[in-house]
């Protein structure tokens, strides 16, 4: 990157700390978010607010933006408001929100008639990650913008890697959380059948952690769910919004994907139940309610 | 153990890779196989042939049972020429096949009325498990006894565990295949739509198989499937006994599990097309099937 100079919208629980990241590596950095007070942290590191992305741009030839939803991002960018309406030719417009491809690429696309370059690049490793700047990041767009920002992302990011065109990021985001979405399913009716027969769960993972059905989300999740532990470490509401997008875009392509439908319908009830808030691992709750289990 | 001379029933893929360790380490091994040149190796390098189930039985006091179905074990167990028609009082019986609960139990009640103790202990970790004598261990039975026959196990086993009562080895091997069910679901659907939106499928797995979304499932059998490798780790045949016998004991304990009865709907598709005797990842092409894409 030729500046020092970095904007960033959106400084929520992810945003706020990948941005804290580039603070300490000498950056100056522009901030915005809906609620001033989340960039209270920031400013008191030596972040700039700006009172609206258009202001951001303004002042950086490249904006990150990492928001929630895709209604957010199509505001943040595209918005009267949006960094499109204030970054000047020859700049770089990164969003690290997990969004839709499509828009991914609409993005692309206006801003290319800007001559402004753009990638979606979201994550993947939660809070934690983000704190530790461990992040895994799936980039879309060109490649030598992908090589430019290379340098950045590595100040948050641990596995980083270029997936291909506009919209590949969100793509390989997508695939990310179709993997996932099953997997709970096979957590979560695995530990209820161990529950169900007898068995103490943490046992059951003990032994079964290890071989062919070893995962992520039985070795961590699971774990927690032994312990009746349904805190959030990724909110459902977001997971849901998630499957949403993968749902949508599969549907575009004409593509089923009969567990992916199924498991979304399961998180539907645990929105419903007003479970919104708790970790995906509370997807044992909807379970052990269906099957008038205790929990 | 009291005697180096141990009793086997059944010298298939697994059980032959098994019973050749205790060979190896020195027992005294009496065999007996349904299709008998399926021993011609164990008797090459000393295994004594017998001509039925009760004739094994008739000369050790511990005898192993790996078979096939759980007609098999019924039949090599409790039938006319089976174990219990020719054990003494005192013997112990293990069966080491994927089987029934319930059967577990049956058999336990049945060698009880004899004195005769009964484990059941199915194992995971497949023909390479079994030949490297890592094999993950899971027995239901009387603690004792488990203990008994703990150096017999070491033997082949890796990972054992003791999970309870008699039928608690077999619902722990059913929580570890329901577990895989739904991720095989995940890791298809994630390559399908890595690969309808374009995405290289080996660079998605590089990325997204480090961090929530990775498991054994993505890591192993996913690889396969980007190279179109459809051979036979675990065979869609026996996977679908498993499946079967899990929602059985599911429907007995009044059990909902909603991913697991589609995902082996989706099997019984893949039985229906010819591929019982491919891989469970060969899954994927059931789905490839259903949305006319591509293998």
């Amino acid at each position: 990157m030729k500046s020092k100079k970095i904007g960033w919208i959106g400084t929520g629980i992810m945003g706020g700390s990948m941005c804290m990241h580039l603070l300490k590596a000498g950056y100056e950095v522009y901030v915005h978010n809906r609620t001033k007070e989340k960039t209270d942290l920031l400013t008191a590191q030596g972040a700039i607010w700006c009172e609206s992305p258009t202001r951001v741009a303004e002042n950086c030839s490249t904006v990150f933006a990492m928001v929630g939803y895709p209604a957010d991002v199509r505001s943040v960018i595209l918005g009267p408001d949006g960094v499109l309406a204030g970054m000047a030719p020859g700049g770089i417009l990164v969003d690290m929100t997990t969004s839709e491809p499509s828009l991914a690429f609409e993005i692309f696309t206006r801003a290319g008639q800007q001559k402004i370059a753009a990638l979606d690049a979201p994550v993947s490793g939660g809070d934690i990650g983000a704190r530790e700047g461990k992040l895994a990041i799936m980039a879309g767009g060109e490649r030598d913008i992908f090589e430019a920002c290379l340098p950045i992302f590595e100040i948050f990011g641990g596995n980083i890697a270029y997936m291909g065109h506009a919209g590949a990021g969100q793509h390989t985001k997508m695939s990310n959380q179709i993997m996932i979405a099953s997997t709970m399913a096979g957590v979560v009716e695995s530990l209820l059948y161990a529950a169900k027969s007898g068995l103490d769960m943490d046992e059951v993972i003990d032994i079964i952690g290890k071989g062919a059905a070893s995962a992520f989300s039985l070795n961590v999740l699971g774990r927690k769910i032994a312990k009746q532990d349904f805190n959030p470490g990724f909110f459902i509401k977001h997971f849901v919004k998630d499957m949403g997008i993968a749902l949508d875009e599969a549907r575009r392509m004409n593509l089923m994907l009969p567990g992916l439908s199924l498991v979304h319908q399961f998180y539907l009830s645990a929105m419903a139940l007003g479970y919104e808030n708790l970790g995906t691992q509370a997807l044992y709750k909807v379970l052990v309610g269906l099957n008038r289990m205790d929990s």
